[in-house]
């Protein structure tokens, strides 16, 4: 009885099943259109290239649509097709580096495809073959050797593969065919006929440049530092406060740690476009890798400091209120210093007198954080461990400032290189940047020569509670916490 | 006369160039050969690739050499030569996943084609290639679209391709010629017999496995980690002492930093093998990506650590003196554990016991170290500021340790999945273990259970100062310095 009451159910739930597939079906299609609609949107140009490959296609497919057209290359006209469809990718430097490779490659290896044919025919049509044989093997087994060889891996693998493909195909063919010259002439014109129109349409029609994109994701690389800097405080000190929102965006730094081979791709590929918009031919392309690495290194320090910040084990707040300060201000300037760099490689516009402005007041608030360390010298020998985390994340933040300090280094360097347009006079800036300064009142003119740095701030974060009675004129911006190698004690 | 004697100099020095041209030439030659003789001894299985896609060419050169292969395929023989050049790649996993990628794509493509021409022939001469175009340029562009969706470009990304050409191919030479079906057999039949002499040739000549590549790669990095500790104590403590080698050897966690993309591939890569040697056809390939994540992980802390021991502003010496024991038996311990860890993946055996002790071992050194902090209460508030860079190596450090206990959880999970052998009874080594301590009088038996992980002590680093008058019974060993989320205080 129980039996026949299960099966009953059994067969009611099919049918319910059966009777809401379609609906499911209906909604798991609308669900995945959706999917593929928004990954459209996220980036149009995906959208567009894929238009473009089809344009491409249409244009190489008149050779055989086009009875002129077909009539001088015949069936080799598939080469061409064969051609566009492998040579076309996403960027102008993919598809040139590709369509380069592989001209010149078919060139090189038609020439001596057609060489060792006529080479193999001294030894009669016994002899032949095996002459043949052992050239495509021994020539073969040598290009894919080079392929390894990380030189000619990262710019001329493609080239070694069509060089293998083509030699091996000429050569082959020979035996067969007298026709040897004609077929490697047909075979070389349909490629450049083909490389020809995919390169024409990748430049012409909306191009995609892979030096653009390698450009905008260093400038938007450092914009996530600045980001995670600024989450930093309200994640820290306030973390009931933040939303799921603000979290994410603080956690944008982490797709920085392994972004090396991307930013290697593009680099690679930007070397092989010409002149473009804001980029000259000669762009300093490897520069923006030293960038990047600097950048990453950051992007290390904020791995390690997540673990103290998402960390249960916090030093007591007390203490940790007495830093709040010092280090929001600290890590104000960082971030807006990397946000002026941000849009100084944005823009192609040099600025560095705010970024230097930005990092000398974060350095600053170092020397006040080194203070407020001071007076938070631990009653007993328990509080020494407990604040044994906070001391840890103000130190790595310290050294935060100083990768930061790099990383400006080396976009002034990159920005001469790439002959960014000055902004302002860098002097008379300076001059407006010491003038507001000293209006604010918040910092008073140091006797040596340091404070020339001190200058175009033009952001309003600029003012800095600093214990006058405290700090001494000798204590220069470079004393940080165990952090540079020349130490002049605060105290 | 001084312009003469300059003509004259010149003269005689491009003479000397001229003389010295042929032995430079031959220098520079026999230089680069011992390059690539060199590049090829480090890793022979280059050379060996190399021969095997020469194998691979000759073979299949036989469909033009051997008179009734060539009757029966005739000059589409070149498609097999093209695909054992496109086809063959240095892993098995490479040629197999774009041999099924090819084979499956040109079968769906080819019979899509066919279709198209059919369909493309009701709209008469006039209509045929309007239809053709609109078919060849909406498929084509949906393909291409469809290559950006990360889960394709990972796995199908070639089929895709192939997928474009052959279906462009074979739609538009259908406005030509009416065999059609013939040569979408003929084109289908060449790209297997490639495909198959490629597959076969990489599995039976000297096989290279990805997924051998990966776990020997996973392995080699947990190593990594273990010579940095190792290092740690001569680079931090006497950097005078340290040779060049070992700083070399120190360095080689490096690599691991940047190493996802390459791991990554090769777990892709891994999942088209099928079962050999070790490893089973469902081998848990992901697991190996969470390890290396973690492995990474414990990377990044070593690239900031790096900065405290490359600083010239340590803490004093009499400080840090007081921390190095208990930070060399940490590092000891940790890396004693790193090293079983990799033998144990290596040799595919579980050895959790031998793995577990160490790690307890290294949390008890945690313990002292937290003692050896509290006894260097600093005298002044200038001393405070000091010792900072030495707690956060210290802090640091013990990050390590709870890095290191997460990757030894993911390895003993992976072990289970991946049917690790068992070595020894653990219970039985557990015993064994807790025996060898008691004889050697360094730990005492800790009343709670705890105690059943310290075992196996196969290796003469378990001798522990423990600072038997301090350390209470219920210190577990989960007290480490702000690391972990309870918190039992020592004091």
């Amino acid at each position: 009885m129980e039996m026949d009451l299960n099966a009953q159910e059994k067969k009611a739930g099919f049918f319910q099943r059966l009777k809401e597939f379609p609906r499911k079906l209906k909604d798991g299609v609308t669900k995945r259109m959706k999917n593929v609609k928004k990954f459209g949107k996220d980036d149009p140009r995906r959208i567009i290239h894929s238009m473009k490959v089809g344009v491409a296609l249409t244009l190489v497919s008149l050779l055989y649509y086009v009875r002129a057209l077909y009539i001088s290359f015949g069936v080799t006209g598939m080469w061409a097709i064969l051609t566009v469809v492998v040579v076309f990718e996403f960027t102008v430097g993919g598809t040139l580096s590709k369509g380069l490779n592989r001209g010149f490659a078919t060139l090189i290896a038609g020439a001596l495809g057609v060489g060792a044919v006529h080479l193999a025919r001294f030894f009669g049509h016994q002899g032949e073959p095996i002459v043949l044989g052992i050239l495509v093997f021994s020539l073969g087994g040598a290009a894919t050797f080079s392929r390894f060889f990380p030189r000619i891996k990262h710019r001329y693998d493609y080239g070694a593969l069509i060089f293998i493909l083509t030699f091996s195909f000429v050569a082959i063919s020979g035996y067969r065919t007298d026709e040897i010259l004609i077929m490697a002439y047909q075979r070389l014109s349909t490629i450049l006929i083909g490389g020809t129109i995919c390169i024409l349409v990748s430049i012409f029609i909306c191009p995609v440049w892979a030096g653009e994109d390698l450009h905008k994701m260093i400038a938007n690389n450092i914009n996530k530092l600045a980001k995670y800097l600024e989450g930093f405080e309200s994640e820290y000190f306030q973390p009931e406060k933040i939303s799921k929102e603000t979290n994410s965006c603080v956690r944008e730094y982490k797709s920085i740690l392994t972004s090396k081979s991307t930013e290697d791709t593009l680099a690679n590929l930007a070397r092989w476009e010409p002149g473009h918009g804001r980029f000259r031919l000669r762009h300093p392309w490897k520069k923006y890798l030293k960038i990047a690495g600097l950048v990453r290194q950051c992007a290390f320090h904020f791995e390690i400091l997540n673990g103290y910040v998402l960390s249960n084990d916090k030093a007591p707040q007390e203490f940790d209120s007495k830093f709040q300060e010092p280090i929001t201000i600290m890590n104000r300037e960082v971030g807006e210093a990397l946000k002026a760099m941000a849009k100084s490689i944005k823009t192609m516009s040099k600025d560095s007198a705010c970024v230097n402005s930005h990092i000398d007041n974060s350095k600053k608030a170092i020397v006040n954080l080194r203070i407020a360390l001071k007076s938070s010298y631990p009653d007993t020998e328990k509080d020494l461990l407990e604040i044994i985390p906070g001391v840890t994340m103000a130190s790595i933040l310290i050294e935060v400032v100083n990768c930061v300090e790099k990383i400006s280094e080396a976009v002034e360097e990159f920005s001469g290189l790439a002959h960014f347009k000055e902004t302002l006079d860098p002097k008379l800036s300076a001059e407006i940047g010491q003038h507001q300064l000293l209006h604010r009142g918040s910092v008073k003119p140091v006797p040596d020569g340091d404070n020339e740095k001190e200058d175009n701030s033009s952001s309003s974060h600029v003012l800095i509670p600093v214990h006058d009675e405290e700090q001494p004129p000798t204590a220069t911006a470079k004393n940080v916490l165990g952090a540079e190698k020349t130490r002049v004690d605060v105290v």
